[in-house]
């Protein structure tokens, strides 16, 4: 199948060496980022309807809980004095962002998600989940092998985590439904880059037939 | 100018305040990343031609120095063991990067650069300039300001590097001419994207006329 | 002056070029680690009488104030999900810290500390105040040089702090008054180890003395 | 036992809940901190007769390739650039440093090791082996859960190492005979607050019959 750019592309990111497929392993984790009001919510001005992603992501979180696999939710929320002064230097390009103030409703967790009290939930001031937070930690705490990236938006903070992802030494997937964008094209642009360098892009489908057969195998080892 | 996206797109990212102007500071540095031969000669299978690059580089490192502006190089090199084996997960998904090996003149900075004694090398393992380096301690070292990213690919180092000094407290400039790609799809979406959401995408010629000024100012503090 | 550890130790730390002194910045910022009410509360089990900590403290953030001195104060604090799971390392080492729970008055900074709106609070899981928070962004974004750390505990989170401010590229000063922990022993123990290795340990009027002269040197420039 | 500082900083440390016992997990890993030739060779500035802690060291890495259990040394190595500018904070407080340049017989590791090719090489520009290095991603990608640190010195590179082990997630054994200082004093000193504060300071001889429990249980693995 010929990419979004074209077949002299594709040759050219085969002969580099780019686009291997990805070790699922025995302990994936879910990292929703940014699913918070602030980002599902069309009428607010960093917002979009991005209701089928949290709905497949929600359909993967099910899946999830029945393999005992770890859910971290992300949300972007700034103090009064980050989102009010210029100590925060990606607010200086992105000021939009300024309007996500801890303890406010945009930067809580979209209510249509299913979270559960076990869940984590990292607190970020910047594009990358990884950055400036524990979440790193938190996954090699879980002994986690493999990340399952869902959110918004692709060609922001999900790319950004994606990368980061890898860097920190697990395997990505990307279920390509339960991510989204403001915009078709960054989203696919996106899509692309990670698929080729960082993680899988796969389908939604695939990603719950995975963690369903973790399930699976985890009932059978009990019942051994 | 309506964006490659059209002026949908443009219209949601303004209203999401993306794409404000960076603050240019007193105390830039260049980060040239990864123009190392292994991403610079066209017969590498991770390379291509980047000779335009090169040039728009070694001009603006030129006007850095008579601005005593820092300038850091960085290459990505493997180890035996990590080349061979399985613990850098980024290797798995980019099997085409393990060729890069310490010592190799895969790794060796293009010597078509003015590279100086004084100069800082960081050596990388991932996308990122700052995942797992002590650039962002080295720039804060140096009481840098500003970041001027250079270097290859826009689509991945670039991108990332750009990301993560935003991130990490910098102000970012990307000048258009100092960054190349294998292919110009990735290169234009993701110039997009750093533009609207992490760093000013300039014309090389406005980043020689910053330097210039920054040079010019030390010049007439010394007289006085 | 012969240190805890005698002569000879002395001897073999000037051979080995430690213990020379710090720079002291035109930009400096006090960060004022874990000075919570589950740290200062002496009922708390985590807890001290740190009040002549506390006084000497408020009284370096007034010296501070005058100069414009950024000010950032730390919390320990964990989400349910973290206190009660196993994925935070460290609580399994050191479970008291589970007491330390998101919202409740342990994690709020003693009241008797002249906390003001403009003030950053970095919330974080670890011992180190820069480990897995944007605290090194946050003081590069503020063009910061030198960090004044204080708070406690001493052979806890305040030598964390020291050591990581070091690496991320700050020179480091510790008020000596500024700085308590639990029990003598360690707290000499680790201002010896900062004094040699990563900071300097210095009298607090000799800080004050610092933050005056940054004062009167702004209000000149202002005058002029 | 009474430790070190007496019964009532016991009875303290107790209360605040320090000094539980860390799990040992199924996939250790030796990280063994800086026993390069700049640290080991008593002739060396930086350096003191630590022959007792490579014997040591060397004995647990023999038992832990029975298990297949990764290796990592760690070097501290500094380009011309760093060692000669101003650029890395540390090396403002800790000029003996300055002497470990890249390439030197200074940086490259004691010969008396088992160094292996698959052994990982961390390059590392601070105290911490984690800070500014992949060492936390390189372990997350070889699903390590445990890490017993190794190495010199005590008072520095170790405890650094430690602290930030634990805060990465995972947990942390010292084996008190692999590890040593150029002086007695510190040493002890940071034993205390390691084992409070960090991870289980253990006898090599425990650190062995882990090591060859999972070597067992590896070969009956097979076996079946």
């Amino acid at each position: 199948m010929t990419s979004r750019y074209g077949s002299s592309t594709d040759e050219t990111y085969a002969r580099a060496g780019f686009g291997a497929t990805v070790h699922r392993g025995a302990r994936p984790a879910i990292v929703v980022v940014d699913l918070t009001n602030g980002f599902t919510d069309p009428a607010a001005p960093t917002g979009a309807d991005l209701s089928d992603v949290v709905a497949a992501t929600s359909s993967l979180i099910a899946a999830g809980r029945a393999a005992d696999v770890p859910v971290v939710f992300t949300t972007i929320a700034y103090t009064d004095a980050e989102a009010d002064g210029d100590a925060v230097a990606w607010l200086t390009k992105a000021p939009g962002m300024r309007a996500l103030r801890e303890g406010s409703d945009a930067v809580a967790v979209d209510p249509r998600l299913p979270v559960d009290r076990r869940d984590h939930l990292i607190t970020k001031k910047g594009a990358s989940a990884f950055f400036g937070t524990t979440l790193a930690s938190l996954l090699a705490g879980l002994r986690v092998d493999t990340v399952l990236v869902c959110g918004a938006t692709t060609s922001g903070c999900v790319r950004a985590t994606a990368v980061d992802a890898v860097q920190s030494g697990f395997g990505v997937l990307v279920p390509r439904q339960c991510v989204g964008d403001r915009a078709q094209g960054p989203h696919e642009a996106n899509l692309f880059d990670i698929q080729a360098k960082y993680g899988d892009v796969i389908d939604v489908s695939d990603a719950l037939d995975y963690l369903s057969g973790l399930a699976a195998r985890e009932s059978a080892a009990v019942a051994r």
